[in-house]
């Protein structure tokens, strides 16, 4: 592995904004390796959901140079026995506790080595059990950053706990899925890929089921292809089909919650 | 153009901070320039309010070092036909959607040159049809950091859409106008400059008219002027003219709401 | 004082994120001083909450490398006579008003130097009398970022205001003090050192008390050591001791306020 010279770190978290704990790992990462330039994909995933960050990591680590080393946090457990990971894939490294937060994004590109963090010199001294954020994986960025072998860290591991996105079930006619994400937007993202319906024409009428609520909305292109109120469906800039309201909140037109299943169904007519 | 070594891209949108969206912006600045220095305005703008932003952008564009780019994204026609805006001014770049955001800012220096943003080469590919701002703005930013010339990247335009603050009147007793912006303190920020009641004094009374709320307070030189939970008008650090509250809400106080009419008259003593 | 190559500026405020205050700050700074690198600590703190800042501040200070310079802005007080600091510690600048902001972090490391900010020089022209944080705390960060001597700024003081975390009191069987912070987690922070119980063993029942509500809990060694929902106290990772959720906030369970009184007694089972 190359040093870089200016290494860039990234940080997922549900620390929020408001205390010092972000800024904590970023004073750590900033003393063993000055050059490091970190920036923050969001501290406002909701607090203990590891599939939130899972899914927001996933979205945006390809779009980062190679050689990003991205470490999320979100660990109910922090301070009992679960392992730490640190993961070499083909352009980045992912670092977090073995919770399945850092798979989906490893595995968008291939994962080439992972190992668990046991070398205690490699942490700050003393160890706090609550905030291994500060005191053990922002000082292994760092080392990581400085180009420290993912070896030296701990031994390989070859199993890791796993993340699902849930069961999608798509024909000509329907696509049965859950809701992955639910954006400050209220766009709904849904666990169906866009690639699923390629052979649905734009401008088709669909059914729109989500929970208890139900309405017609067409396969959009754009957010302002409906009328402002009205839902709509497009395939996301994520590769997830989703269902949105033209300047306005889908989430709150259909009371929408994470995990819900939707159902999208063609339709003939606006009154199908 | 000069390249300037270390380039300063800022961006202010309503995409919240829960999302990948903005880290996504980022992965693709720093992939196509390592050495832009990112700052974020705000990515907590009102969602859709095209002139909230606009008017946040225009209060710091100026303190940024010559050659700073700034993007601004607040794009409800995201996907439809409307333009996207490259523009220099006499100090800085202005990225983003043909819908005004950009022109309050542009306009505090002197506009230099306008294009409309046209070249597919400078855009990632495939392009999503709605997150231009990571598949269209953000690299267009990065390739203004590294140099390329404006036009490069469409034709010339002379004509954008613009914004107004809207009317304001001020005679020597009076003065009427606008709420501009309702800030993160609660402090009304009215569209009346401070140079129009350069002739009232510090001290004076005032009949506050916000809505349906008439108040009595001071015209102050600071905030902890007034006694603790009243209201006061200061000219602000803006330029226009603010109402608040010593450490309290003014917005709360005058139930005020972004667009409403205020009034300002002097009175003689606290009982006018 | 050494310049450093790329020194590093802290901003710490109850700005907000929604506007664009904390940026004027980061543009000035980069104007004056264009290798600076700007962290973000909190722009969070809640309004007008001078010991939330300090607290904030004290418990990350320590962390950022040595020659850091944090600027702490929670200023009710803007624009009256109350006086500006710059202190430079054993390690840190502190750059802020004198109410005390700066003291529980500067005290962390040896005071070596406290000035009065006086020098018209250093600050922005025109001043304007409510946003001190953009016209004369950033430029003056960047001075000091620059290698400025602290007596280049103004006099010398030997006495500031300061704030006390409040009195606690601890024996072999109960604990006495206040919520010093409540943070995003929902977790209560205490004013009692964890030092102060150094004695009591971890598995240790104890009744918590904090306001009108009292619970039975385990002093515990991590969140996840009790069951969902349950509360439990922790010696936190800041030095205080602190009360919690596992996965929940016990800031709700309790209806904690921060400065409320809280009570910790040892008990001999759950039913104590």
């Amino acid at each position: 592995m190359i040093t870089i010279s200016k290494p860039i770190i990234t940080l997922t978290t549900d620390f929020g904004l408001k205390d010092h704990y972000v800024a904590s790992m970023k004073g750590i990462i900033l003393q063993l390796c000055p050059t490091a330039q970190i920036i923050d994909i969001s501290h406002l995933i909701t607090k203990y959901n590891v599939k939130e960050a899972a899914y927001v990591l996933s979205q945006t680590s390809t779009y980062f140079p190679k050689g990003t080393i991205h470490v999320a946090i979100v660990d109910p457990e922090v301070g009992t026995q679960r392992r730490r990971l640190a993961i070499m894939s083909r352009n980045s490294y992912f670092i977090g506790p073995d919770n399945g937060i850092l798979i989906p994004a490893a595995s968008n590109e291939e994962i080439l080595q992972i190992v668990e963090v046991t070398n205690r010199e490699k942490m700050l001294k003393p160890l706090s059990s609550t905030f291994e954020a500060r005191d053990i994986f922002a000082p292994i960025a760092a080392h990581l950053a400085n180009g420290i072998k993912l070896t030296d860290l701990g031994p390989e591991l070859k199993k890791t706990k796993r993340l699902s996105w849930g069961a999608f079930n798509v024909t000509s006619t329907q696509a049965q899925g859950l809701i992955l994400h639910i954006d400050d937007f209220g766009n709904i993202i849904t666990n169906i890929p866009n690639s699923s319906i390629e052979s649905w024409q734009k401008g088709l009428y669909l059914k729109i089921n989500v929970g208890l609520r139900t309405k017609i909305g067409i396969l959009s292109k754009s957010y302002a292809n409906a009328s402002k109120g009205k839902p709509l469906v497009i395939t996301g800039s994520g590769g997830f089909i989703e269902i949105a309201v033209n300047k306005g909140s889908a989430a709150i037109l259909f009371e929408a919650q994470t995990n819900s299943r939707i159902k999208l169904e063609t339709a003939t007519s606006i009154d199908a």
